[in-house]
């Protein structure tokens, strides 16, 4: 036994582990609670999943805050799609967590309904960056471009390979 | 050491924590062989995912436990879907465990083989609770409506936000 | 306590179930790492994804090696696909870890840009066969066939049932 790690040691190696895959899921689970708020008109509920000074950016637009995003969806675009049908679907991102931050990068896509079905009217790259709050994981930065064969949307994709969480937005 | 929790603590702290990762990867696992199953026209897989007194609601249809799911695959509509070209594919969904039950909120869609192409035939939301039986997690209720722009399709969605496991289907 | 398992025992059942658990989110990660790499003209970290006698066969082509698939991403049909917009999304697949293999079956589609929006260019089948290398999980084998009615795309998601991970490809 003597080569073994002691106890205390394979604890606190177990815990950190442990907090890390609750790190990953919890991410997984801001991330996929964005569309559900957005699409039944949770101004509050979208809102509360970014922080004070968080900040979305999309297109040429550029939403600011908790009230940036609750004013997006109370905004006459977002109503309009709504009462049309929309879902806004977001994949399972590619997800790195590097301590009391975070960030993720992977496809979104706006499905619309169009007479008896629908269509695909949106499919973005997004890069999100997450922190630690004593709430629980916010978003700080979302960026979003449709993925039209230019190079902005694809510099998004690329994040997701050796990106540095603590890069200036 | 002498506030530092003792060994016992910490270890059932931890097999707890880890315990609700499991579930919540078996409940994502669950809900990602929908598809799979009924696409491949596997009605008896299908039916497995389902507690003997679960049920399926969709459009103004009720499905009653796996032979109610069963019968659903081997129908002529299905049939013709699956023949067609078909994929039921279900989005990463919001989940909650609570004990013996858990319940997910999130999106599916139906793609359709056309042409050359695809077309994507239904979007829509779903809400799946499920318990955990001695076989592991099964669904006891799924509810699924198109985003159609309908009020009843959005109260699904709202699920994901506070919804308790302990409601009355 | 006569009864109760030893610290030890706990121990390593933890330290084996948390390592299962980070399996799965590896593989997880692997799987939604494609599109990234792909959408971006990124041949190096596309290739890197699978081992070194991996292989990728979908319709009648087979791609050999982390060589095979740089050659693909690098060649003009999927160069075509890049500058007009398009979008590799995985969805969550149906995932089993045994020991130092795994699979893993689901859907991909391909979204490509059209006009003001998208059309959905592929619904395919996948199943991944997964080994652990040094360098962490690798691609061993993928076949991805579209949903198009055949035989051949439903049985390969037939596998997400009972699959072992030892047959031969």
């Amino acid at each position: 036994m003597a080569d073994a790690p002691d106890t205390e040691q394979r604890l606190r190696a177990l815990e950190e582990r442990v907090a890390l895959l609750e790190d990953q899921l919890a991410l997984y689970r801001l991330v996929s609670t964005y569309g559900p708020a957005v699409d039944t008109g949770g101004g509050k509920e979208a809102a509360e999943l970014w922080a004070e000074d968080g900040a979305y950016e999309f297109d040429t637009s550029r939403l600011d805050g908790p009230e940036g995003i609750a004013a997006m969806v109370a905004g006459e675009t977002h109503q309009g799609l709504i009462h049309q049908g929309c879902a806004h679907v977001l994949a399972l991102p590619v997800l790195t967590v590097d301590g009391d931050e975070a960030h993720a990068t992977g496809y979104s896509r706006v499905y619309r309904h169009v007479g008896d079905g629908y269509e695909v009217w949106r499919v973005s790259a997004n890069h999100w960056r997450f922190r630690r709050t004593p709430d629980g994981w916010r978003v700080t930065h979302r960026v979003n471009r449709t993925l039209d064969g230019s190079p902005e949307a694809r510099a998004i994709l690329r994040r997701a390979f050796g990106e540095s969480t603590r890069e200036t937005p």
